[in-house]
C-alpha cells in the first residue's frame, strides 16, 4: 500500500513542479513557489489521485483537482502561520518571517485565487459542481479557522464544539479531496457524497491521531517538537477530555498548568502528559481515533466499488491512522 | 444620466442587503458586513448592470455578478488597509483597526471566496468563462497591489511602470465589471472584448482623475484628506511626471520633500502642489486623462450596439471623470 502512496505522491509532486508560476512580480509569487517547495506530507493531493484512479479515470485527469487542493492547503498555512506568529513550518523560515506579513498576506491571496484556477482545466459541466464544492470546503475552512482562534481566548470549551471546530479546520478539506476525484472519476453521486463522508470521519481520526501525536510521538520521526501543544497550552482533545474525566484536584492542577507561561516547559510537559494517563484521557482518544476510523470503513459498505479496491482505501486509512509521523 | 446610475446604484444595494451571510462564526461575518455596509461609490457593480442591462438582459440577472465584483473589490480594501496600515476607510475605522489584523486577515479570505460563491446562481456554460475572467482580473489585481508595495521602496519608478501598477490594481476589476455584464446580457465575444477594453482606458482615466483629485479636489467633496498622497510620500503621477519635467533645481527640492517627514505637512502640501503646477505636470495629469477618456470612447466604436446605447456609457464616462468627489 505504502508503494501506490508514494507512487500517487511522486506522480503529483512531479507535475506540481510543472506549474507554472510567473516571474514577476518576484515578491508575489517566489513566496508561493517556496511554501510549494518544502514539502509536507502530500496527503490531500494523494487522495485526490486516489480517489479518482478507483473509480477508472486517469490519474492525469485528477491532477488539476489534486493541485488545487494542495495550493489551497498551502494558503491555509502562509495566512495561519501569520496568525499564530509561528517561525518555522515543516523546519523551514515562515513565509511571513522570511519576507514579511504584508508580502505573506498578498502572497496567500494570490494563492487562493490559484488554486481556484486550476480548475479551469476541466469541462463546464464538470468545473461548475467542482467549484461549487470547492468553495463550500474552503468557506468551512475559515469557519473551522476562527472557531480556533475564538476558543483560544474561551474559558469553557465543550468536546463538541472542539471536534466541530477541527471537522471544519482539517476534515472537511481531507473529504472534499476524495469527492472531487470521485467527480472526476465519474462516481455517482451517493458514491461521491459516502467518499465525502469516508474522508470527514478519517480526518476526525487523523486530527485527533495528530494531537495524540504531539504529545506521545516519537521525538525522532514526528516532525514538530513533542509537547508543543501542551506548552502553548492548546486546548486539544487530550486537555479538554482529562478536564472533564480527572478528579476535582486534577482538574485544578491542568487548569493551573495551562494559565501560567512557565520558566520550565519540560517538567509542564511531563506533568501534563501524566494527568493525561492518569485521567484516561489518552486512552479516551486512542477509543475515540478508532472509532471514527470504523465510522470512516463503514461509509465504504455503500459504495458501487469492487471490494478489492475498497481495501485500498481501508489500508490507506490504517497507513494514515498508524503513522508515527 | 446620474438618474439612471442612481437608479442601478439602489437597484444594487437593495439586492446586497438581501445577501445573507451566516451568523456564525460571529467575528468571521460581522466584519464582511461591516465594510459592505460602510458604503462607497459602488461604481463596480453599476457598471455590471449598466453593461448586462444594454445588451438587454434583465438587471436581476446580472445582480450576482455585479455583488461578486462588489464583494472581491471590500475583499481587497480589507487586506490592502493592514497593509497600509491604515486607520479609515471612508471615514470610519478599517476591520483590522475595529476588529484585529488577524481578523482582518481571516474574514478578507472569507470574502473573496464568498465573491466567487456569488457566481454560483449562473449556469455552467456561462459561470465557466465567468469564473476565468474573473480569477485572471483577480490575480492581476493582486499584482497591481505588490507592484504598488514595491515602488515604494524603489528609488526610480518610470511612468509606464506606474501606469501598468494602476491598470492591473484598479483598472482591470472596471473592465471585468463592464465585460461581465456584457457576458450575461449575451453580447459577443467581440463586444465583450471591447466593453473591456473601454473599462481599462476609462479605468485608467479614473485613478490619474483619483491622483488629481487628492491634489487639487474639493476639500468639501472630496471624500479623503486633500494632499494625503504628498503627505504620505505617495509616488503618483502628478509627482513622476514633474520629475520628468521640472527644472533640476525643483526635482531636487520635489525629491528632498519627499525623502522627509515633515513636521509641517500643510507646507509641504502646498509647496508640493506649487511645483506639481509649474512643472506642467498638473496640466499633464489632465491630458492623460482626457487621451484616456477619448481611448476609451473610441472602443465603443465597434460595439454592435444603437447610437443611443452607446451614449449611455460615453456620459456615464463623462459623470465619472467630471466627479469631484
Amino acid at each position: 500500500m505504502t508503494d501506490s502512496i508514494t507512487a500517487y505522491r511522486q506522480t503529483f509532486l512531479a507535475h506540481l513542479s510543472q506549474v507554472d508560476l510567473p516571474e514577476t512580480p518576484k515578491d508575489l509569487y517566489s513566496p508561493i513557489q517556496y511554501i510549494l517547495d518544502i514539502g509536507g506530507k502530500r496527503i490531500r493531493p494523494v487522495l485526490v489521485l486516489l480517489s479518482a484512479d478507483l473509480y477508472g479515470a486517469g490519474v492525469e485527469e485528477a491532477l488539476p483537482a489534486a493541485t488545487a487542493v494542495e495550493i489551497f492547503h498551502n494558503f491555509t498555512l502562509i495566512h495561519d502561520d501569520i496568525m499564530d506568529a509561528a517561525p518555522l513550518r515543516r523546519g523551514k523560515m515562515t513565509v511571513h518571517e522570511k519576507w514579511d506579513t504584508n508580502t505573506a498576506i498578498l502572497s496567500g491571496d494570490a494563492m487562493l485565487i490559484e488554486a481556484y484556477r486550476q480548475l479551469e482545466a476541466y469541462p463546464p459541466e464538470e468545473f461548475k459542481p467542482m467549484m461549487n464544492f470547492f468553495s463550500k470546503t474552503a468557506l468551512e475552512v475559515c469557519e473551522g479557522q476562527r472557531f480556533d482562534m475564538d476558543y483560544e481566548t474561551l474559558d469553557q470549551v465543550g468536546i463538541d464544539q472542539y471536534l466541530k471546530m477541527i471537522e471544519f479546520k482539517t476534515a472537511v478539506l481531507l473529504g472534499c479531496a476524495l469527492r472531487m476525484g470521485a467527480l472526476v472519476g465519474g462516481a455517482s453521486p451517493a458514491d461521491q457524497e459516502a467518499m465525502y463522508m469516508f474522508g470527514i470521519q478519517l480526518g476526525l481520526a487523523f486530527q485527533l491521531q495528530d494531537d495524540y501525536l504531539d504529545v506521545y510521538g516519537d521525538p525522532e520521526t514526528f516532525g514538530k517538537q513533542v509537547g508543543g501543544d501542551i506548552i502553548e497550552n492548546k486546548k486539544t482533545f487530550l486537555y479538554l477530555k482529562a478536564l472533564e474525566l480527572a478528579s476535582d484536584e486534577e482538574a485544578r492542577e491542568l487548569r493551573d498548568l495551562y494559565s501560567i507561561k512557565t520558566r520550565d516547559p519540560q517538567a509542564k510537559v511531563q506533568r501534563v502528559t501524566q494527568i493525561f494517563k492518569s485521567s484516561g484521557s489518552a486512552d479516551a482518544a486512542r477509543d475515540m481515533i478508532r472509532m471514527y476510523t470504523n465510522e470512516a470503513f463503514q461509509q465504504l459498505e455503500s459504495l458501487k466499488l469492487p471490494e478489492d479496491r475498497i481495501s485500498i482505501l481501508k489500508e490507506f486509512g490504517e497507513w494514515l491512522l498508524n503513522r508515527n509521523f
